[in-house]
């Protein structure tokens, strides 16, 4: 049971197909993040090992991390940007039995940093798909220059490839920052129109909304709803997202219809 | 003894009345706040647990951190919108009860995001009061524009009739981010005339200037003094803090008189 | 062996006299602090106590967190401010011996909120290093409008004096913001004509860059290479720094040459 039990509504609990959170871990220690875990490890629906941070950590401590997070019923996976020096390096097939080896049941496919040709990419997610993995796909490009060559009308026909091929959510990329990126402007804005056009042409529950900033919560849970499935969420953030989901904070209080 | 305990001044420990250091807690893990506490604890009076963060966290689990940090003289109590929820959901008297079995002893009483009827809110002061709980009111709206309604004047008054309902301190508003709210704007620069009228207006010991940013926590240091207290201080920022108010900084340095 | 080894370069191993990454404490809990080492610790070589942070803080703990660091071979040190401070107070004889008693191999001598005269400040480096101390000497001003003062010339002249009088290594001053000082304009973007000064004047392995913003990091990776000295890193991005260098993250991804 809760403090203050009485005053907060309830969320549908994990496992959930919506209203997922997504967290950016960018090399926690493992009692630190088991210590956060305690506390609000049951918000959290899927964990992200930020980019190429874990090629650099001890594989004993990662495989104990892993173990760690699963106990919470938290789905830890590899950033995408592995995936890609794996995919440069023509490393595929070692990839997906390290993640397997080490106890991952999730993948990202993403091209964001590499040039990936889209069917490409379509085999790679079903390719992970057959060897059992849950498949998470990124679409946008990390560098902004490339990312603002990408029409709504792309990035709607890329989520749906990813979809057709087998993804089971699509993350919309924005970075750790979320400034000049995607949905988001060069203040972390967000950019209303291409949301909507997202959200006309795709079902939003396939959506993964990577929104670091405080106000791009605001407007999806706002937007979208309670349930939307937002990504990229610091550690610290964890239980103020929670929140601001269900009404307890400033920002949203008597707004969510909960 | 204190590393280089001969190159420091020292201050009035705990309790005290004034130079106090008011820290804010979105959901630290407990022996990572432990952890902290060990170190710095003694630079802290009072600890907020976030807005309504605590009525999605383990009840046994608060009630651990309640004692862990009373057990370093850190008095914590439950944010001011976990509060206001209880008001509009006219649930007072079990907001009240829980408070008490969960072991605080200050609590907060604000109408940053709800209505409540001045009378209304003396009242409850002074029912929290007798409940035997020290109060901290708070003076201000969250939404900027709601806040940018009151006027000086008006800040002035509302801050007496708490003071006079027997709120023991009164917080002059400025949420986690310290930016177009109260006495800051936009950018969370310091509006000194607005700073000057309040202290003109009322005994400066009652007020509490929530700051969260490092340069309106100089000014405030540099324009009231070294025992100025202050508020919504990130739990990275208690050390920090307090050198500032030390002399211990670049930026304070050969200026606070000790 | 770490995770996913096969997709990472390696770096040269500490001890090393490039590639330097200087981290900035500024009171973490012991505990955290070690378990963060656990994780990344290999990728800290100097790990600097910020200014008179440790003044305020329980000396056997001190002892303690030294003890730990020296432990995954980081070398920690004092902040400059509090030689500054000692220097102020006439004591520095007493500085210099409390630093030895608690540990320390290597001190920071600066003058960045003081005015030392260059003499003096060589003959005070001189006796820390017969005192057999290592020895990082900074260069610049905490105060913007001081900091301007100091051409590039000066810089240099200063810069070369520190190193004429054995300092094992200069920092060029950023403080924990990183905006509006030495290299850095007000939006914290790198003023590269200045730093072509400085690496056209002072061998660069001599030199660490105080760059606590990831713009700053991923410029003077790019510009002067994996191996560049850095500090002021916040303890949360130690790892995030380490796959910049590397070419791990979408940033430098193909374009660091390892």
């Amino acid at each position: 049971m809760n403090a203050f039990n009485f005053l907060a509504p309830k969320r549908q609990k994990k496992p959930r197909d919506n209203g997922i959170t997504m967290v950016l871990d960018k090399g926690m220690g493992l009692h630190t993040a088991e210590d956060l875990m305690k506390i609000c490890g049951e918000y959290v629906d899927l964990l992200k090992f930020g980019w190429g941070t874990i090629a650099i950590h001890n594989r004993q401590l990662i495989k104990e991390k892993i173990r760690m997070y699963q106990k919470y019923d938290v789905d830890p996976y590899p950033g995408g940007t592995l995936f890609e020096i794996a995919f440069r390096k023509e490393k595929l097939p070692e990839y997906f039995d390290e993640a397997e080896k080490l106890g991952f049941r999730t993948l990202e496919i993403s091209d964001g940093s590499t040039t990936i040709n889209p069917a490409d990419k379509s085999k790679i997610i079903a390719e992970a798909k057959e060897r059992g993995f849950k498949v998470i796909s990124e679409v946008g490009k990390k560098d902004p220059a490339e990312d603002l060559k990408l029409s709504l009308k792309d990035r709607v026909n890329l989520i749906k490839m990813d979809l057709d091929a087998g993804a089971d959510k699509v993350l919309v990329e924005a970075r750790e920052s979320g400034q000049n990126i995607g949905m988001f402007d060069k203040e972390g804005k967000v950019k209303v129109e291409e949301v909507n056009y997202l959200i006309k042409n795709i079902p939003v529950d396939k959506l993964i909304w990577e929104a670091p900033k405080k106000n791009q919560q605001i407007h999806f849970i706002l937007q979208i709803g309670t349930d939307v499935n937002l990504g990229n969420i610091t550690p610290e953030e964890i239980t103020a997202l929670e929140t601001l989901r269900l009404g307890l904070r400033g920002d949203t209080i008597g707004k969510v219809g909960l």
